[in-house]
């Protein structure tokens, strides 16, 4: 039996295979220190799992409306819109299993085939997956590194731009190397996206996950609100990655188009679960500090090890939970050329399992430094440091 | 801004526009008998929600594989196989967030632009939405009316068959109209596919929604194992629509595309809801037969008062929980040719709210007779006395 020849053009996410060989080396009974999941091992705040089981309790488990359920429409209006200086009305907002369906269901929405769409490169490997699956032409940007950290290539990206160039997808507070945009860059993609009339994603899973400073939103520049999808999710500030919620939130005709696109695909978003996230956002926030404090210590603790190691540089975001390091000498010091043998190697080394460059997008022809990415998300500090101590062991002090 | 031209072919279920104006109805003061809610107004079983509690507790609100947690896919290919007589493994089955989402991945995984899919109408409206918004050419089969209720236009059905028809969507114990298969009838139908190297989606969301008799899945006959994906549903039988919860289960080439899309689109379904669903299928089931008892006694209120209703004829299904009564001398008797028109009279003189055949698929150019449907999962048994009692005292006695 064939299958369709669109699957050709679907990628997907190959970090599962770190995961993989993470999961095969603990079970031939070593020791594995878990750098490589984007996921947090911390609890969903008590108060968001009592609305839970309150909802289930008054019998919100049938169906519910395509675009949620009208309070947490409304709770998403008021906290996503107060949060970025913009005033959205529920209309502006469609629910969703999850942010990552944003991504999918903008470049359906808005992307023609043939149609260009500009993406950031390293990033996360589902936007060219889709782009590419829609029969579009993903246009990879690229960030270059700076004293600071990373800025993005504004004169190669305004190179990328054409007849063809559709929508750019922009992801300030980076995964996976954790960059922002200073105001000037920001405005630099705004002005791009209006002077040529684009689409925006803003994919601001880690708008609020930051600890110093405050994020600002491209949609609440000056007219950028009505070409401008925001992909917000519940899954990092609650610590609610498994349980599947979040939102689009963007122009009336698009949510409306989004809506449509639910009533064909998941129908609507777990009924209780949506309860749950009026909860998170309008309930005690207590918890969600918690996460922060937490993750702060955690990248401190990332930091200060790496720094100290051989061969490694690395900056320090104020938001995300990654770090992007560049490996280029810790590589020649251990004579390794291929980044994937290099985070192999660490592994069985070392125990410290990592994803590298290559897990988020298809590499450029022109890159020359190694990178590998961080998360320190899903593993507690004292972990971080005695993992990261063998890492320093296997590749030397700095 | 512009959007893209693929949303011209996208359908949706229009039936949302029935709950809308019986709500607005309602809201006006007037009282209103759900029968047109495919919903059930049943909790969900006791047991069910407290694993989703355990799994909670238990930390289970982090990501989860693609596919679905080990522990549900052996679960549904123990259960899901042993009740259809085939073997099924865990690579067979593949978690969805609902059975709804089975259609479009189906539809993805098996449809190339031009290519002609078979498709039940009347039927779920989804079918013909999505082959056509994936670019396929949507071509529906029809049922006739016969003494037991309906059978399928098989010559009909046959005379659809070309070149390029590459799947059908077969929906034994069908919504809206209740219809079940003869075995001959089955049998057909899987001639029909391995003739002509066919993909089969079956659509089994009722497969246990019966009140005697035993159901058949065409997955079980010889040959058909292999090019059929059936479509699960933990929404009926547990009374868990709004859970989102259900599964694809086919050939592992199949399951593991539908994995791939699962990764680009919604990441995972809900982890802890998961965990919920092996105890629906391993755990205590007698809360499972008490829908069945509730179902079955309305199912006869509804029958023992359309019957008794004068210009409506109506047939006793033992699956599902619809009936799709003939209204063609009800509409006749009340002057009202526009079935539409005789669905917004009834609303506003008695109360009874319903969808139509044209809520089911675009209506077919032959089509002489006029049918309703009323599903009877989301009103109480005193509820359909008293609103069918209206409806009768509106139309007459037979």
């Amino acid at each position: 039996m064939v299958l369709a020849d669109r699957l050709d053009r679907l990628g997907t996410e190959t970090a599962f295979a770190v995961s993989l060989a993470a999961s095969e080396w603990a079970a031939k009974g070593n020791r594995v220190y878990p750098f490589h999941l984007g996921d947090l091992n911390l609890p969903t705040p008590p108060n968001v799992v009592a609305a839970l089981d309150r909802a289930i309790a008054a019998g919100k488990t049938g169906y519910c409306p395509a675009a949620g359920i009208p309070e947490l429409r409304e709770a998403l209006a008021d906290d996503v819109g107060q949060r970025r200086g913009l005033g959205y009305e529920p209309g502006n907002v469609v629910v969703q299993p999850g942010g990552k369906p944003v991504i999918t269901k903008f470049v359906q929405a808005v992307m023609n085939p043939g149609d260009e769409v500009l993406y950031p490169n390293p990033g996360y490997p589902i936007y060219e997956s889709q782009i590419e699956y829609f029969g579009g032409v993903a246009r990879p940007y690229r960030y270059l590194p700076d004293e600071s950290g990373f800025r993005i290539d504004l004169d190669h990206l305004r190179s990328l731009v054409g007849p063809a160039t559709r929508a750019i997808v922009y992801n300030d507070l980076q995964n996976p190397i954790g960059a922002e945009s200073t105001d000037a860059e920001r405005q630099a993609i705004a002005e791009l996206a209006q002077r040529h009339d684009l689409w925006v994603l803003s994919d601001e899973a880690y708008f609020e996950m930051r600890y110093s400073g405050a994020s600002t939103s491209i949609a609440s520049l000056p007219g950028m609100r009505e070409r401008t999808v925001i992909l917000y999710t519940f899954s990092k500030k609650f610590a609610m990655t498994g349980w599947r919620l979040g939102a689009a939130i963007g122009p009336v005709e698009v949510a409306e188009t989004i809506a449509k696109l639910n009533t064909n695909d998941e129908s609507c978003t777990t009924h209780f679960v949506q309860h749950a996230g009026v909860e998170a956002l309008r309930g005690d926030q207590s918890a969600t500090v918690g996460v922060l404090d937490v993750l702060r210590d955690r990248r401190d603790a990332c930091i200060d090890a790496l720094s100290a190691t051989r061969g490694i540089s690395v900056h320090r975001p104020e938001a995300t939970f990654y770090l992007f390091p560049d490996v280029t000498e810790a590589m020649a010091t251990k004579g390794i050329d291929d980044v994937s043998r290099f985070a192999a190697a660490a592994l069985h080394e070392t125990g410290v399992s990592f994803c590298t460059r290559r897990h988020f997008g298809r590499p450029q022809p022109d890159e020359e430094r190694q990178y590998v990415r961080f998360a320190y998300s899903g593993i507690d500090e004292d972990d971080i440091v005695e993992g990261l101590g063998r890492l320093r062991s296997w590749l030397g002090p700095s």
